[in-house]
């Protein structure tokens, strides 16, 4: 797969993506309502990189991408929702997204807690209400879904991450805390993707186990070159300010190893997420380009 | 069922929802851990009449109460994280709840909007948890719940009431819009609840609608005797402030109507309630002392 339907590829499922959250979520046009709220930050221009994954993994293990899109939709309303309160003054007060006036800026700051609220509740009515629909055997499937999505979004999983960022901000903390910080802040929600992706496809454990292993790694490379791009990327194009991590006191790769080593440490995880890839035939090209892009997302 | 009885009912109840309540979610000693402030306000003496309508309204239709423990403590859950969001300083901005302090207050607030998010998100892996354990059938019926749940507490459901309810302080509503707010904010999780209760003791449908219209009339009917209680209530007895709705300019029944309209209105809502229970044999019992709690609960 070249470059060139490479991004067909990914934009052509964007647009599946975004068709089917407004299915879910259409727009009501009322004034201050919070199914605004809600839609102002579900189409603030997200890359839909979770997503992505869950189709790319699916596809990987021979399913059809298209199956996925419930669990598409689902996986970018709790992505959603944690960068809505994420945002709010009460945590890192953020007042620009992908260039956009965050949802409390907009909404105020009540309205942008029961969006979020509203985003995850919405995330598990879209996975009951599709295996409602399914035979006795896709059933069983989802509600596994159900399971991954709620331990990976839960107390020991990205809401941890959460607090252990919250707590740690001042404070200095080693490589290893950093890394468990990161696994659960942003890893638990991708690798979730990649896993029901691969559970749609009906994976083998060995795929599963592989599928995994490339998670993990992208997950943590995504963390990194988040950390890097907050040093020297450009604002313009990231859609929000840089140097903001430093201003924090924030606990971050180059921080704590140095900006070259942390360059050097996102490319050497991608080339093992890669490595994971090894026992796939050639559906994988998908997942290879978006460890790639996690990497260029600059340029 | 005389009082004696009944008052062990409901006892013996609450101690099977509060072991299940520790079970989920075990105590972890780390002073600031989201765990900690998810259980100060789960086990902050809460009535869980949620959880006990869900069992009386599962045996009313031959069920065994202790079958719905699973979604009891998913309703008490997404009730508890209702409270503690609208608690924060940006909603009510309350500091005591059934006289204890508030969840941000003690945690700081960062740290209570984590925890709701964890309650409402721990709420759909018990039920998914649960469902995986069962016969397809029953996985069918588990998945449905996951649905009634979602629905109630979304932003068609209490979400919603909850707009409603910010957006409309210091601006005067009529009767209708101030029971569509309520039939919302209170009324869907009670119905949820019961319509939970029905479903697991496998309701016809004649006792689910019968089950249904009880619901909706001691949902009001709760909504309406705590703006009375916000009047004239004890506040050590009730463990909050009273007078505050008036004080914040809240739409409350007294204020519409007066208190001595509102406590009619609130009598004869419960006599509806019991009304719609006629149908049923004895096992209702439980359900009709609920409703007459709603009205006594100041003493």
């Amino acid at each position: 797969m070249n470059s060139f339907y490479l991004k067909s590829y990914v934009e052509n499922w964007r647009r599946e993506i975004n068709q089917a959250l407004r299915c879910y979520l259409p727009d009501e046009y009322r004034r201050n309502g919070v199914v605004a709220a809600m839609n102002h930050s579900l189409h603030a221009g997200g890359k839909r990189l979770r997503p992505i994954l869950c189709i790319a993994a699916c596809e990987a293990v021979g399913g059809k991408g298209a199956d996925t899109l419930p669990a598409c939709c689902a996986l970018e309303m709790v992505h959603t929702y944690s960068l809505i309160h994420d945002d709010l003054p009460a945590m890192d007060d953020d007042q620009l997204r992908r260039g956009r006036p965050t949802c409390h800026i907009v909404f105020g700051e009540a309205t942008a807690i029961l969006a979020g609220d509203a985003l995850l509740t919405k995330a598990f009515e879209v996975l009951a209400d599709h295996a409602a629909l399914q035979a006795p055997e896709q059933q069983i499937r989802w509600m596994r879904i159900v399971q991954h999505l709620a331990r990976a979004a839960g107390c020991k999983g990205m809401i941890e991450g959460q607090m252990q960022d919250i707590h740690s901000e001042g404070r200095r903390l080693g490589m290893e805390q950093l890394e468990q910080l990161h696994r659960l802040k942003t890893g638990a929600l991708i690798k979730a993707a990649v896993s029901i992706g691969a559970e749609i496809g009906r994976a083998t454990p060995q795929q599963t186990q592989a599928l995994n292993l490339y998670a993990e790694k992208i997950g943590l490379a995504f963390q990194v070159q988040d950390d890097i791009l907050n040093v020297e990327g450009d604002p313009e194009k990231l859609g929000k300010n840089v140097g903001t991590d430093r201003y924090r006191g924030k606990n971050t790769y180059p921080a704590l190893i140095g900006l070259e080593a942390a360059k050097t440490r996102a490319v050497s995880l991608i080339a093992e997420a890669l490595r994971a890839l090894d026992i796939f035939d050639t559906k994988t090209e998908p997942l290879r380009a978006v460890a790639d892009y996690i990497i260029d997302r600059n340029r």
